[in-house]
């Protein structure tokens, strides 16, 4: 069976799971007081040229998206995302379970746009009525977006301007953030930096067993966020499992380049589709494929492929996922391309 | 240096590292949805002789205990745990965060009395203002407690009694069931599933990365538990890494022989301080020693020995905690012997 | 100065405010157990013509909402509600702060569609990652709608037949009920106790100092109401006011009266509007009117009249609304008209 | 009948109704931005010798705390409460359901005491494992307590004194705030408005229909607190009746004479009870009286006189609490001394 649904279907890079058993019996403090965490800690700093960010790893995404918007929210104030969005839809209400709303803009191809964003904004304190609404309190957006969409260095200035302009927070969810910049020609992470309030660099998706790292780039850690992480029941026990995870990621490049990998061959598998004439459904330069296929061909295909159904497209159309990754070899492509 | 601080310094069995390294390039559906999840929970319904338990895998201990404790009670619902329970103290507020009182009874040594729950049961009841009161909704003990200690199953059956004649769910934490069942020689696991509504079986202090069983006994799983789980931050994306580490806890007799060897270990070194004679602080049985040492002693001991302060005893003494594990070794036990 | 700003500018009815007196140095139990409140809810369960209906008093709209919507909803759940909706847009993430989301469907003047419903249901349970949404656990409708409009009998079975196929709880918000069924000729408030699981008659704008009657109709009331009200800040401590005010208000058809007086005055000013050639920018058969103004004709209505802006019309227009109530009088009205 | 269960069962001063009946029919705008409110607060400012006092008008006791606390903490704090304190025990767990643990001290007689606060603060920071417990971010105590004593003005120092020292604000509830004072000669509200951060003038049970007035003294209001109080459902549309309510009660001397009428009878009663032989559970000076009766005696008592059960003494005796209020008359009390 060739496997394509999605990017956190395998374990780990090789060199992490190398990393993991060295370092096995040896003993370190808990909850992230380790030197493997300090260490990843001050790779990430150097490699986002930022000496200042502070960088808390946590498990998960959606843990790690609560864990954020919540400390960095006010009880009165909402996040502000696309109607898209994965924490406006994905995570199972983890959002307002912490108590905040997710105020939702029209999403195009996942991505918000600043004008509506200003609109939304504007309008928002004109209201005579304002008080008795949810305060716009942070800007959550994705990088890649849901559909494996990009903001332009540009569209994020714009975004950020407006937020510094409001004086509230813009978060950048990178839980596939190398498939991102991999794909990207106009911005690097160090960019990214500085270009949000708050961003975190997805390792799940990217290679880790598991982890995510929060880097927050102005000096602006909420307070007791230790404190904060345990009662998400985001603080792991055995943190060190983090760092290490997170070292051998910022180690020679590691990161980036399994971000190049799943989008050297989604490229390759969007060529080949284009090639032999079916329709994407959305275009993007990252590492998840939308394609219309025809439903008499997906029975075909779905027994040797193992695909993401996304939608139906009409009678007689799906929309599917083909997700590539950081362990996609060039047997799985071109396998997958014989079949199609 | 040797390391007797907790039972969470290292890494995991090196059965369960193997066994990642074996399925490390294999391809599954995320979320515990995997053969592995299945397999492992198929073990665990075996070793608890419980054919209808419902098992589910979470990552760490407050995660566990927020999500089990917030999707069995409702909104008017607290939860009575002694005073000195992990929920009551160690968990930054996450209960009281997911909503729900802890309602507090003494704490024994680690543990509640029945006489006491029941008697604050009657009185609540009793109470003519009790409907501006929490409902005890439910009952939580550790076991073993924060303090080492034991239940014996007659305690357990006199709570579990009470909760019954309440028809409130009685909830038993093992973070550290191994080391409990290991010293204890009235009970079994398959027993305690008896006598609980939930429990769930620690791995992060038992030998594995991370991870805890959730079990629910009585076929009385919470609705949309996943959905819960997630909302809580608590669903891991690579949900198989879960079901591979407790199939290997529960491939021969591996959790349980990693209990013995922390309670062996412990019952060593107490029987060293004692000869030498050391006051223990609080006796218990399990892989958690509270010793009082002299605060000169204790300077040489930092030396050469990581161990856990406890509490200041007097002017000139202090307590603190020596931890033996599944990974300890004769020969930290006795180089730590010689120290001593 | 005239004021047409909305329907809770004035105290309240006098029968009310000479029952409070009459009962002011009577002592009485307090947190609603008293005769008064038995007796009001006598007369409402005879009035809806439901013996079986269980009465909560609470005192404002938004309380009420978030009290009824939190206590019947499990955690995994949100509710449903028009985009529009009173609890989507202006109670200041009331519903999220007690961790539900709410769910929109696009307003159609107001209004949820059940066609609309009904495709929404259906793709969230045919969604395989449904278990990581916000489950669908209530649908909740104003009537009148925030808009004044209504919906019609049939409008209502057809949202409740789908809430009973899904096995959901239909809440219906009567902040403004005796002005919709007043305006309504298909519908009466014993036929709506019928056509949902709860709803709530209002007092607040119609003629009462403050209150609100939740009414449970199927025997679902949640459990420990009383002490989920207190929970969420709603008991009031002389309950009695509350009831001894919807006592008055189900005596003598003083509720139904006062919502008709709204109405009559409403659809007096309507008429005059458009004999005049304004334009209504919402139709409408309640006691708001919704009116596009020219902004200089605006410059001179506001010196003698206080109304509510609604939102921009044009660059030369303004939406404006003008709300008759309960206290409206034809004085009032004639002085209105020879200003528009 | 005689009636002296509590001090809110009766409706409200004769003033005061007559203040809603001359202003019933005028129309102000809503949520309480009106001149009654503005009034009320400027009486009360000028009266606490407090011109930076910014002030809140909220409906009942329980929603005070709720919101006050809430709008307060951040979402790592707790509240430190005495184990007795009314958030501790008898708000159906309303802290909790914001997301705030209470942390408890001992109570004695209803009283924190400084040095065992101090104790509790000093040990918190002094835990290694603090990051991992709730923050204690502010001191809740009410005055008189839930047994009708007070803090001398010299304990309110200290108590004050600590929480400067930590930088926490001190929270004062005054739900019988003018009983308090009106016992108490070392203390005026314009001394508590300096030693504290909040405190709140409570009107439910002194004469208002309802009504507790939320008193920021040091330019400390939370951010958005019109819309914090909204989200908690504690925003009284016809925000006037708050207004005119506190306008009356501070409009010559009414609160505190109301205060001194409730304390004088108390006094009166505790008198007679000591002359005949009574014994008093807890000696206090305000208006709640706490007796051991007698069972035989109180079956006997029980035909003539509501009182309110607190506890069981013995085999053969209660305490009930017998209070006096703004309302109580001489012939009330007389009656009752002929009883007893």
């Amino acid at each position: 069976m060739l496997y394509f649904q999605c990017d956190y279907a395998q374990g780990c890079h090789p060199n992490i799971l190398k990393a993991l058993e060295e370092t096995n019996m040896l003993s370190t403090s808990g909850y992230g007081e380790d030197p493997y965490c300090e260490s990843a800690k001050a790779k990430i700093r150097d490699y986002i040229n930022c000496p200042e960010a502070d960088i808390y790893f946590l498990v998960g995404g959606t843990q790690t998206n609560q864990t954020v918007i919540d400390s960095m929210l006010q009880n009165f104030d909402g996040v502000v995302a696309a109607a898209t969005g994965h924490v406006a839809v994905h995570e199972a209400g983890a959002i307002e379970y912490s108590g905040h709303k997710v105020i939702t803009l029209p999403g195009h191809a996942g991505k918000i746009h600043a004008d509506e964003l200003k609109q939304m904004l504007a309008d928002h304190y004109a209201d005579g009525s304002c008080e008795h609404m949810v305060n716009p309190g942070m800007v959550y957006i994705s990088y890649p977006t849901e559909y494996g969409t990009l903001y332009s260095k540009e569209e994020i200035e714009a975004i950020y301007s407006l937020c510094n302009e409001y004086e509230i927070p813009l978060f950048i969810d990178g839980a596939r953030l190398a498939y991102g910049l991999a794909a990207a020609d106009d911005i690097t992470m160090a960019d990214m930096a500085k270009l949000c309030d708050v961003f975190y660099i997805g390792g799940t998706k990217v290679g880790a067993l598991f982890g995510e790292a929060v880097v927050f780039t102005k000096n602006n850690t909420p307070k007791h966020m230790i404190t904060q992480i345990k009662q998400h029941g985001a603080l792991l026990a055995k943190g060190r499992l983090l760092g290490i995870q997170f070292a051998e990621l910022f180690t020679d490049d590691l990161y980036m380049s399994m971000g190049r990998n799943g989008v050297k061959w989604a490229d390759s598998i969007r060529e080949d589709l284009k090639a032999k004439g079916y329709t994407l459904y959305m275009e993007n330069p990252t590492n998840q494929i939308f394609v219309v296929m025809d439903n008499a061909k997906l029975e075909q295909l779905k027994e040797n492929v193992v695909y993401d159904f996304w939608e139906k497209y009409d009678e007689e159309h799906t929309v599917i996922r083909i997700a590539t990754s950081w362990g996609t070899t060039k047997e799985d492509v071109e396998a997958l391309k014989k079949i199609l």
